[in-house]
């Protein structure tokens, strides 16, 4: 594939302007709206929203989605920060909501968020992943939707908080605990074992999202942050750890979110989200009109580390070439990779390939399925067949321009 | 001032546990709502939002600033970033906004966005501050406003685009340009000279904000992005660059934004946000409930570079220690500082002063004014006597936990 020095940009997409270049529009000739206390997208930009699964609300599970082919950057705005809730978005009264602390600590404490917000507090920047995201690339044919819905469950927001080592530093551990249960106040109550070693590394309980108050499906008000682990582990509306000697088995542990694996045993305490990359730009859905200069653009991240290298091809995986990756590449979060690319009218098949900084390889789909499986059937959209997916993706262009979803 | 070790946090803020540390609310009971594509903050954070100056929307200048006492961490989100406009939010409709690049180029060329769109793409955190903000300061007497009203008008986030220089590499600069001219889309088509070689260093066409698309009063659909440089000079709704010999000497820029020295002269073109630094937590309107351990906590940047180092005085400035500042420190952006403190219930007066890698150290207010003067009388608020006001700002607290605007 060639990647374009800037010298050969000319001519790609711009147009010489016409003798009047500049016609006067609407908005150039009288005043705008006023300013709202808390601004909202343009009208026009109505379709960067999330697709919602269970709209109506039945009892079960829900998902939104993040549009990740009409964003760029690393930062996912709060209002399509993708979201997975078992019952529903809570609306829990701040003043009223308690963390509590207990167990193999040697002094039990409660903390209202008024407590949590005069301790010393850290900000980082991470992504959440579902391990459940990319789960329909189990299906033995590949389906046709677009990256929102393909890989649409993991987000990358700048998170505030108080670490967990410091309020541990606080009650005291028991040498005994060697786990924590994190428990939800929605009413699910969702119940997760986590190692104790977590919690003294970079565990944090999470107050505000990309500066702002925690969203409401995103864990408001206080929500356990466990940077590079699998989403669900990240407990929402947290209101009790408790530490303990062995892992509670929750049902959502041992049965939703075990890894299934060829001959019908699982992965339990399968909890880090693995090296992993896409191509959101472009992608199906997103049209070229006609040959000439583009840019592929996708996002890379690791829950072990840092980005250390992303590579692209444009011909199904003969080739490669080394993508920039956007500074600066933070550990555990969203990276931004970029290439120029010609796309010169004929079919082409484009990839990226990601690796961390502990040498971690994003697998090929040949690869993986061998490690994992697959499906025999291909799943309806709403099913969670397995988790942890983390192979290459492609997209094929077509003579005409139009982006599908293939395995290459 | 003491900067409190983690192990003296001991009963700062939580409290052990009764009996039944847990009751169930109703939250806990049955399931929450369902979900939006585009999500907002919680009905209980209806307070952290912009003050609006002119909210009837009357035809002169509109403000609306961020509610710094109210956020943590780096970014601002965007439904809180800072605004100033003169004419309204236009509704500019997309496809039909053009970029034409003209003047002293070899080969004029208009951009559409989706032209622009194709070609490669940069991302970075940056803030933007308005000349205009902490106008208030030059006030002979420390006017009694929150960090809110005395400092909002400034704002960091992520922004995505296509570097200037980029477009310029396509269009061909005439040997004899050293100066280009931005000017808006909107009504008052705002007109401003910039010299040429920011163009080829950091100036790009904006065009996400924080993952999306830019608000409708933050320049939708794209805006001139020149980091570090006064805010108005960031042209919203940019339609125009023209390359020029000389200055335009627009009213902007020979009026509103050259800035009165003592004697009755001016700066012209005095383009940099200088370093600065203020405490937003503790500020006025948050009251120290007891005494005990708080963090000191505060937003420091610098139009020059990174911020180096910033230092936090409780009493007035006669001692000082090092705060923390939040990695990554990145260049021309907001970095969090923060140092734990522990309030004795007696009177202080707290402060931090920044210096940036390039070694300028933000003034004190006595050697700010000495340079650049002050009004002779409190001014209405509504009022822009002055700009790019950078001193150290001084918040008191008394006996009774309130916090006050001070100089000291």
């Amino acid at each position: 594939m060639s990647t374009a020095p800037l010298g050969s940009l000319t001519g790609a997409a711009a147009e010489p302007p016409a003798d009047t270049p500049l016609t006067e529009a609407p908005w150039g000739r009288e005043p705008g709206a006023t300013i709202e206390p808390y601004q909202r997208p343009s009208r026009f930009e109505k379709d960067v929203v999330r697709t919602v699964a269970n709209p109506n609300g039945q009892p079960s599970a829900s998902a939104a989605k993040t549009p990740h082919h009409l964003l760029n950057g690393t930062i996912t705005p709060n209002g399509v920060h993708f979201v997975v809730v078992y019952g529903g978005v809570p609306d829990i009264e701040p003043d009223k909501h308690r963390l509590v602390i207990h167990g193999l600590v040697k002094r039990p404490l409660v903390f209202t968020l008024e407590a949590l917000a005069r301790y010393p507090t850290v900000t980082r920047i991470t992504f959440l992943e579902c391990g459940g995201n990319s789960t329909l690339l189990f299906s033995p044919q590949p389906i046709q939707q677009n990256v929102q819905v393909l890989h649409g469950m993991t987000s990358c927001a700048e998170w505030t908080g108080v670490t967990l080592s410091t309020l541990l530093e606080e009650t005291g551990i028991d040498p005994k605990a060697k786990w924590f249960i994190a428990e939800g106040a929605d009413a699910p109550h969702l119940t997760r074992s986590i190692p104790l070693k977590k919690a003294l590394d970079d565990a944090m309980i999470a107050l505000y999202q990309n500066g702002e108050r925690l969203m409401p499906a995103n864990g408001y008000p206080m929500r356990l942050l466990l940077p590079g682990y699998e989403g669900n582990m990240n407990v929402k509306y947290l209101r009790r750890i408790k530490l303990v000697e062995e892992p509670a088995m929750s049902f959502w542990e041992s049965k939703t979110y075990a890894q299934l694996l060829p001959g019908g045993k699982a992965y339990q305490f399968y909890l880090r989200q693995e090296v992993k990359s896409f191509i959101t730009q472009p992608s199906p859905g997103l049209t070229l009109k006609e040959p000439g200069l583009y840019e592929i653009s996708g996002i890379a991240y690791s829950g072990t580390g840092r980005i250390s290298k992303v590579l692209v091809s444009a011909d199904g995986g003969r080739s490669w070439a080394e993508a920039a990756l956007q500074e600066p590449v933070l550990s555990k979060a969203f990276t931004r990779f970029r290439m120029p690319w010609r796309w010169d009218g004929g079919t082409a098949i484009l990839q990226s390939r990601a690796w961390d900084e502990a040498g971690n390889a994003q697998p090929t789909r040949t690869e993986f399925v061998a490690k994992r499986g697959e499906l025999k059937a291909v799943p309806p959209l709403t099913a969670f067949p397995n988790q942890h997916f983390n192979a290459i993706t492609s997209w094929a262009v077509d003579s005409t321009g139009e982006v599908k979803h293939v395995y290459a």
